[in-house]
């Protein structure tokens, strides 16, 4: 280990290279419940490509493996530290090399927090669309890590629709360019798109070119009150159906207004069975709410509140916002992430509802009701074991449940440890056989985060 | 041979397979030039998944290579036959399966062609936007081969935004299904992605799941006439630094106006420098089509023409479409598809003048204006040998260029046979090494179309 500690230190200033275990130690986890963690050997903070290149050779030479980290924020324990690893932090690499407005890119280190980069393209009327609720604080490294998503993916898309070209560290130390700086481009395999939600298996990204838009409009939203979830997923259909393509479309279920509610007495109503949150960027998002929120009513919905302007919409939207931070007041809690086709989402919550009761356990869902995707709140008292097994049971019924409708495992929080054993669930064999050759094709020692994904 | 024959007919009907030299000669290329084609032992067609897997495991069995075809329509030689191989046809798998409204998917056989998915999406309010100027006959198989562009690329993306699940047939006849049916997900690698635009050398596409979007308001167009190609590429610059996003920007250059002058009599100003083309197909596109032709008339367009309505649009739009056939009304031609960033778009296109007063030779520009995406179109005499080299070396020169200006060798036409020894000097040695890696964890043996792209 100490042999290991003094490679580092060939090619890293002092201060980057840290071991004092009650710091490697703060830096063992991400933000995901059930996961485990090992000891970190070391924890780096490298500030240039040529210092991460440095890491890995060492690592590739003393066949240590490497865990990269970005603001740790993730809810797959992807970032989480295995026995006797570097600890690779990107935090610091954190500079936008450049803002285009003519083509419309920015270059940017992997440490730039995701907000901070939104806030430098709107300076040019552009924006990042990509936004995890986590943006104050997650990078795009870690986005890019995990191909998060947001509350506008409805309209948007995801990570993956914005990453153009990367600039990536292989495991043995060797610098990979993919992609372009062009919008379009097909010479060779897309490994951009490989890349993008590769959890830190395939490689370290220490750059990227990413796409930006133009800013929309600001977007107007409503609130509609349903007496039943199905009511509500029954108009979320409805308004995709009818054409309509909302820039945010949410939905809360009564567990989850109760606990913002308790949060943050937003004087939501705690008799409702299902809150929808629906918005427009568009031109004329006063007509588009409006027939949003008569197909809303038209399915049932007890109340229709449109927000008057922007200010009431963010105040709308803040309940959404709130709503992880919301059911943490109310016990542990752990965070699923299962997507599936919107037609299906109604069987997916009420589903939800029933594990509930079999497992006797309080479980709230907010969902990207638009995407399909929903994230299941299971809350538990982890001092209670008999409890805290029941969690971890209805988690897997969760992802169970989210299969046999069709869908997916994960919607945008990635496999990560948490869902490493659901993933050839998914796959089956012929694809994870495929995906593991892809895996020794990048990193045939296995440094890279080893233990996740596959 | 005859082994080979015996053993597909084994799992074919009699008449999938064909070996009548005249036949199987007429399916040997693609519409690339200067590409060669070798010989090849046998046409297929089948028409089931099934029959597809008994043609890759007897391919595998007996070691003899495959090339998937669908209509041949592509422009690098990526379809064209290799000595001794199977052609394998998948224009009779040409079902759209389904159309799904709610979930706003078609799932579709390789054999679709593109027009029909359109039209079919079309009858539900929904739209397919991929849409290469081939597309009355290219199948969506071969777009997912070639991740193929198009005129509205540069408002809804490539094919590559629009394909959420594969099914795909391996080397060894194994059946690899990925991605999805849901609107996100990240389980595990994105192969999707990565199998889009893998040009027939990674797996057989059997199946698609695609994305549809709702259909757009039509587009509404003008023609603006520029007294030289660097003003009209100013004018694309400025229309994007302003913050709108047209539904199509197309550039033609004198050549191939006047070439479409001589075809169609469309009355297009034989004097004109430059026509660029916009539409949107936004809520008032009279407003943004104004605005558009103001910035074009401050960068010194002579004459802007804006389309009363979406038939004299389509008139407009009709002159880009014939550009390619115009064009090979002047000569033998050779399509380029090099893409440079927008703001270089200029620098390229006086390039290419440059390049062809260098070689003596008519060179044509039609361009995705929008997305940077030239397509230079060089005129020669096949007869004139001397022409003929002259064109090819031109051909490499425009390459070049493109590189040198930030872009890359192809847009959105592909590698295929005709830009192989231009892809390692795109990629550099790690970028091929890695390639070349993930091209042998899916076809260790070397069977699917080889000698393309790699
Ligand atoms: C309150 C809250 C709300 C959230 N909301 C959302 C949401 O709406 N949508 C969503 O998608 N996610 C959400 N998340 C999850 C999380 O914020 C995202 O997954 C985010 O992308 C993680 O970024 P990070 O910088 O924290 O990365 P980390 O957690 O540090 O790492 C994430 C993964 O990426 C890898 N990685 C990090 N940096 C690099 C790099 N430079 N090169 C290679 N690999 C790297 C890591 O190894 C790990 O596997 C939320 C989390 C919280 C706590
Ligand atoms: C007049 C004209 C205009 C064009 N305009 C455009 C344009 O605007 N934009 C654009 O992008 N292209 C354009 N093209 C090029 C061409 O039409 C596209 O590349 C198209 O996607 C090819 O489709 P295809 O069915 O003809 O495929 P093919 O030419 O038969 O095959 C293309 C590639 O895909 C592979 N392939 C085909 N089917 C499968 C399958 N099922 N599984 C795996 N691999 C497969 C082949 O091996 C080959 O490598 C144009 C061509 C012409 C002739």
């Amino acid at each position: 280990m100490s042999d290991l500690v003094d490679l580092l230190r060939e090619g890293l200033p002092e201060a980057a290279v840290v071991v004092d275990p009650d710091v490697t130690a703060a830096y063992r986890q991400d933000m995901a419940g059930f996961c485990e963690s090992g000891a970190p050997a070391v924890l780096v903070f490298p500030d240039t490509v040529e210092q991460v290149r440095h890491v890995l050779r060492s690592a590739t030479a003393l066949r240590v493996p490497v865990v990269p980290q970005g603001a740790r924020t993730g809810l797959s324990g992807g970032a989480n530290a295995v026995d006797g690893c570097i600890l690779l932090s990107l935090v610091r690499m954190n500079r936008i090399l450049e803002i285009d407005p003519v083509n419309r890119i920015a270059v940017v280190e992997p440490g730039v927090v995701n907000a901070e980069l939104s806030r430098a393209a709107g300076a040019h009327g552009l924006t990042y669309p990509p936004d995890p609720s986590s943006w104050e604080s997650c990078t795009i490294g870690g986005n890019i890590g995990t191909a998060s998503g947001g509350l506008c993916c409805v309209k948007y898309g995801t990570t993956s629709e914005y990453v153009l070209g990367l600039d990536v560290v292989l495991a043995d130390g060797e610098l990979l360019r993919t992609g372009r700086r062009t919008a379009k481009g097909v010479a060779g395999y897309d490994l951009t798109r490989l890349l993008v939600g590769s959890e830190g298996t395939l490689g370290v990204v220490v750059g990227a070119t990413l796409a930006l838009r133009p800013t929309p409009p600001p977007q107007l939203a409503l609130a509609a009150e349903f007496p039943s979830t199905e009511a509500a997923c029954a108009a979320v259909c409805a308004v995709m159906e009818a054409g309509y393509t909302p820039s945010l479309m949410e939905l809360m279920d009564t567990v989850s207004v109760r606990a913002v509610n308790a949060l943050a007495q937003m004087g939501l109503p705690d008799s409702t069975a299902a809150l929808l949150l629906i918005a427009f960027d568009t031109l004329d998002p006063v007509a588009d709410l409006a027939a949003a929120g008569e197909i809303c009513t038209a399915h049932g919905a007890t109340e229709v509140v449109p927000a008057a302007d922007s200010a009431e919409s963010e105040l709308l939207l803040q309940a959404r916002r709130l709503s992880l931070t919301a059911m943490d007041r109310l016990g542990t809690t752990m965070v699923d992430d299962v997507a599936v086709p919107r037609s299906a989402l109604a069987a997916m919550i009420s589903g939800v509802a029933e594990i509930a009761e079999r497992f006797d356990l309080t479980i709230g869902v907010v969902a990207h009701a638009g995407d399909g995707n929903t994230h299941p709140v299971v809350v538990f008292d982890a001092d209670d074991p008999d409890e805290t097994a029941r969690a971890r049971e209805s988690f897997d019924a969760i992802m169970a449940l989210g299969l046999d409708l069709g869908g997916t495992i994960t919607g945008e929080h990635g496999v990560g440890l948490l869902k490493r054993d659901w993933l050839a669930r998914e796959l089956g064999p012929v694809g994870l056989e495929l995906q593991r050759r892809v895996k020794a094709a990048f990193d045939p020692l296995g440094l890279l985060n080893p233990g996740k994904v596959l």
